[in-house]
């Protein structure tokens, strides 16, 4: 097992990434305020894990409410929320009840701002059992749900109390989900680690048939990049946004498309193409660097190819980020392999070229 | 004008107390990020004040998008909090726009909340016009909305970034609602400052007839109390769990009548008078102070008596507060004016005879 922690003050938190982790009620124990903890999960996860987390924490005379949620990014709203907020007070849940979400991004957003926004905030912590989650979702502290009118629009900044990577749940994850993770991977390396970028050419393949160390080493290296962004910018003044590559172009799509057509991470891997593509007409990255992106997406088996919305659509949809200042869109765009700057400095001209696709 | 501070390290806010605030545009124009406010009032408060602060941010080139609730407790809810996202979202409301809660109590948590959790976060100003939000509810960022199960068992610690208490809004208060505030002034005279308490036995008559030098006096003194407890302990782990003296009671009438039959202040004052009664029965509080707070409560047309729900039903409410520990439900009692203790350690055969009504 390797741990890492994340630097919040008294806020500070570790992330625990290794084999065997789910039943090791040992590193949950000490997190606890009381031994009562309710798990959220949704149903296709309930009957892979559910049983061997709560054995474990059962065993340990720790009372356990479950709550399994519909799976689905479409179920990330408002009246799935409330599933969990009912269950919490028919169960009597107090202040010192832990939460704890075990599933991927979906079951961790939603149970986080569950988390942040019952009796004005209880303790959680993150099980996150898919390869996007493990890397980005549940390290950092975003929470929310999406509203009809745009995704992730409601929500919370609030930490986690410890974060537990098992890496054997990804043996279950279905390969399109794997893919998914891989884009955010991909990410780390473009806006801020050339050297893991170059990595991650040479141990694509690898990767992708999920060789333990590869998947560690590149696990560890997401939330490492991941935790130093935190660090410095809980709270998405500055440097944070970063991590938004390809994110702007990506909900845009996911959005018109309806949630969960396209996955978050196919979204992004599109979207970050199409953020390299402004780049290149901006004359900030070179056809190289554009051909390197595009390689390590397909590599993953991740579309390159963004739908045809039409660029009113897109411009549309791209106005709803919560990047938006003064009505002006702001982008992540590359200069260069490990180099993104978040910029409201481009051509509008040039952004519609890349959107009439 | 009056101000003081709420001392809160890097959130630290002013509030300013006095007449002729809302018609003051230079008041609230140094705390906008950006000239773009949604100003989130009822269908009560924006006949009366809506355009005289609406005017006036507008001469000085605000964007003013107004938003208007139905009025009442029964709307504190997540379906009347979507009325708000959605119109934040529809009229593309950014990170830097700036959320004014004009009206009561219901409104500034419901607009708070709105604030903690809108694109995670945005400022927000409150502009109380009601004695019980300009004396408590409008310091000390509790934000939240009821759930069916319970009162305010939804929210976030969210701090303002100014609160206005424009004493002239009390002119046109229902004298029902003005009583209901005094509730809570008198409560800070309870737990912590005998002196007031005094001064409000002395001035009790003035206060109810509105005369200015007193209230005056009695919204700063109590702002004040609220202030300092709440520099102390922000997000109530130990000494502001006193502020909710006979508030645990209260709830449990709140919700057993249904919000809104009662009045908040009502309840927190035949709930305060149950925690007095407990109190004298615990040998901690003598029959002379507990006519004294009694005549303090019936000298602002106060209920003294709570309604008779059953012991059974009481305890079954007022154990879904959040300040019950290990199933054990915590209580604010008295061990004298001025001195509020939050203990666990009383006698639940003499609770059932309290709750016996």
């Amino acid at each position: 097992m390797q741990t890492l922690k994340v630097e919040l003050a008294n806020r500070s938190y570790p992330i625990h990434i290794g084999r065997h982790l789910l039943s090791d009620a040992s590193l949950i124990l000490p997190h606890l305020k009381r031994k009562h903890v309710a798990i959220v999960t949704n149903t296709t996860v309930a009957p892979l894990y559910l049983d061997q987390l709560s054995s474990s924490l059962k065993a340990e005379g720790v009372t356990v409410i479950q709550i399994i949620l519909p799976d689905g990014e479409a179920y990330k709203n408002s009246e799935t929320l409330n599933i969990i907020y009912d269950a919490l007070l028919q169960n009597r849940c107090e202040r010192s009840t832990t939460l704890i979400a075990l599933g991927g991004g979906v079951i961790g957003d939603l149970t986080g701002y569950a988390a942040a926004t019952y009796l004005r905030g209880v303790p959680f912590i993150q099980v996150p059992t898919t390869l996007l989650s493990q890397v980005d979702s549940s390290v950092g502290g975003k929470t929310g749900i999406n509203h009809p009118l745009g995704k992730n629009m409601i929500g919370a900044f609030y930490q986690p109390q410890l974060v537990l990577a098992d890496i054997d749940t990804l043996q279950t994850l279905p390969p399109r989900e794997f893919s998914a993770g891989v884009a955010e991977v991909i990410k780390y390396g473009l806006i801020r680690d050339a050297d893991f970028f170059d990595w991650l050419e040479t141990n694509m393949t690898s990767l992708m048939q999920l060789d333990e160390q590869v998947l560690s080493y590149a696990i560890y290296h997401s939330c490492q990049n991941k935790a130093d962004v935190v660090a410095k910018d809980e709270h998405e003044q500055g440097e944070r946004a970063l991590l938004n590559l390809g994110h702007t172009f990506g909900h845009a799509i996911e959005n018109a498309m309806g949630y969960g057509v396209w996955l978050h991470g196919e979204a992004v891997a599109a979207g970050t193409v199409m953020a390299a593509d402004l780049s290149q007409r901006m004359g900030w990255l070179s056809d190289h660097d554009v051909t390197r992106i595009k390689s390590s997406f397909e590599g993953a088996n991740l579309p390159i190819k963004p739908p045809s919305l039409g660029v009113e659509k897109y411009l549309d949809l791209m106005s709803l980020d919560k990047k938006v200042e003064n009505g002006k869109i702001r982008l992540i765009l590359q200069q260069g392999i490990g180099k993104s700057v978040i910029t409201s400095d481009y051509d509008a001209e040039k952004l519609k070229e890349t959107l009439a696709v």
